[in-house]
């Protein structure tokens, strides 16, 4: 195979796959109407894939997802991308270790982001995800890097694979998209149970050490071998 | 094609239209039973296209839906109309830009009517959707104009496309029936979200010029261009 | 027909009626498990006919629905019914114009029930279905005829079709097995919407008149003539 | 057939039965993502058969669940076995009249778990299936027996199919595997419907002897004789 063809096959795969994924956030009720979006790097290219802006979960498929360099300008798609695709290009030209972001407005993070209030680990669910609370990242209004440039800065003072962007919504990370799909959902559920927790009373707190031991169990023993994220 | 074939299709598309987009207040669960509906007026024709009166969503097609003159007398169709055909048919006469009107009691936004409280602008996707806050209107009885009029006053005093009606439940507009639909589940995704961030604090105020630009960005640039709302 | 042969078909039609409409409990989640049953009385005979006991909602068919007298001994089944029959048997002994019967556990419903407090008339939908607030009738322990008892005279107090037993969960009546399965969806409906209308302040109250006018039109007007409940 | 096709069959039975029950717990939305599983011993053998670590639920089949003795060593299966394999082998270890046993985080109970508080018995349902509080368990880390020892320590001392791990989540127990699951699907229910009674106010108590009645009849009465749980 050339590598012209190659390229090509890389993108298609990149295209099944984030189109496929978007299943789960509708699954898990993380979205509603258009209002979320998962995006990968192709690999060992410096693109990105992600949905088209305004498009039914219902009508996506692989063939209307659009490809665009890590600017975020279109490269190959008959859509406008989603309009969060600056805040992503962003990410991926900072944090080379991730391979796929999602963002979405589901309805528990986005109520602690909309008090900017990260959510505490009081759960061993949150310890093992997140190593720690689920930081909160500045309010930034759309239209320049200030999205994208708070999403970094705030993961890199984090363990956590998520950041609630204060009054907007989540945006998660991942090596992979599929692990960046699976933050977002243990985002919004963790997110759920410490608020419900909340309602009747305090939390009991977990213990640091504790926290540290279940955040490196899980992220080195959980799952197949071959699945490892 | 002779004026008459051409205003029947017209009729017979937005029928279809009308019967289809019911399966999104569904899907989103901002409504139970029959208790909510979707109409559309007919481009060009002062007719509008309605849900049957207690009809179940699963059993709406398009030919039981029913053509009204603008003052909510029948024109076409075996059923009654919706008993919530005169405030409509009131939003239509009075409001020449709307193209669609939707009314559910979906339960975040029927909680805030029933307190008769707007619904905060806390959310960047409360100041795309809805310009600010989401307002109230007067309480009114079924039977004369009065819930069209309060339709009609509370929403000419703002920008938001969605109005809860004090003590009863949600009514959204938009330029066509699906962008009225999507109000309606904005409506409900952003009263639920500001709920919940209630429950446990003040959520953080946005600055008006922040709502402002947000606002103005997501009317004009967001989606594609083919499909602007 | 003979008159043999027509009690069977009567009895033929009810068993599918009541064994599909559970399939509406399960759409808007009123029960769990088995935790819940529909019945219906066979028109023009002293017999009932009801869900089996601990049967799944996915195996429910006409066969295996199961026919008691009004005591609520078994007339014709392979299963036992329902441990609800004896307070559903009482309902129809007493309440000659009550057709069908519900029983669910709905969350929001039971909630109240445990505190037992009626759910306050504050909506619209509220005063057409239930005429005022949903009541609360007594704690009974299952085993004779006390929670029939408590069922039929808390009705006889109120024009809802509804009751909360307390510590326990709903009951509704209605004309029809269809009539009563819609007071329980519009019971949690209703129930929900104001348990969350009150979590964040008091909802205004509604005027004993309005209730009044809204209960009347909507059991005179609402809904196609041939389908009036 | 001779001793080894029968016990070939027994497994194969076993793995089909807890491959299809984890479609109970999304059914119910107790768990996202791969974050819980079933498990049911094999009668007559020292062994358990229990879900794959990190699998998808969409991909679970009886030839993906894992066979284990009862330290929770592979016997059989290509995947590596669930994380919680050796706190549920000491339970059947522990307790030999379990036959099955189910985690999972569902939002409300894990949300008591977090505060240490058991889930108080103020619903007929709850002393129908738990004969009083849910209890809770303690602290405990992964990675040896003390998961295991607390879930064993807490039941012995409880009629409750269910304990709330502290911070954690639910394991439940039953004679079956659908027994456990079902405890587990009432746990979620009671712990929700107690949450949101509590939200607006004190529950009414329920006297403790109606709470032994309620058990003591629901435990021997309720269900078709055959099908006893």
């Amino acid at each position: 195979m050339t590598a012209v063809t190659d390229t090509q096959a890389t993108i298609a795969a990149v295209r099944r796959d984030v189109a496929a994924l978007h299943a789960e956030l509708t699954r898990y009720q993380l979205v509603v109407w258009t209002a979320g979006n998962v995006s990968a790097r192709v690999p060992g290219h410096d693109l990105l894939v992600i949905k088209p802006s305004g498009v039914s979960y219902d009508d996506l498929t692989p063939d209307n997802m659009v490809v665009c360099d890590l600017n975020g300008a279109v490269v190959d798609g008959e859509h406008a991308p989603s309009s969060d695709t600056e805040a992503q290009a962003y990410v991926y030209r900072h944090l080379p270790e991730v391979g796929g972001v999602v963002h979405t407005h589901s309805t528990y993070a986005t109520a602690w982001a909309a008090r900017g209030e990260p959510v505490p680990c009081v759960l061993t669910m949150g310890a093992d995800e997140f190593g720690g609370e689920i930081p909160v990242g500045p309010f930034a209004v759309i239209g320049d890097d200030s999205i994208g440039r708070g999403i970094v800065e705030t993961l890199r003072g984090s363990r956590s694979p998520a950041v609630l962007m204060q009054n907007h919504g989540v945006f998660t990370v991942g090596p992979t998209a599929r692990a960046a799909v699976k933050a977002a959902v243990m985002c919004e559920d963790v997110a759920r149970t410490v608020h419900i927790a909340r309602q009747l009373g305090a939390p009991l707190v977990i213990d640091p050490s504790d926290i540290d031991s279940l955040h490196d169990r899980y992220q080195n023993v959980y799952g197949q071998q071959k699945d490892r994220r």
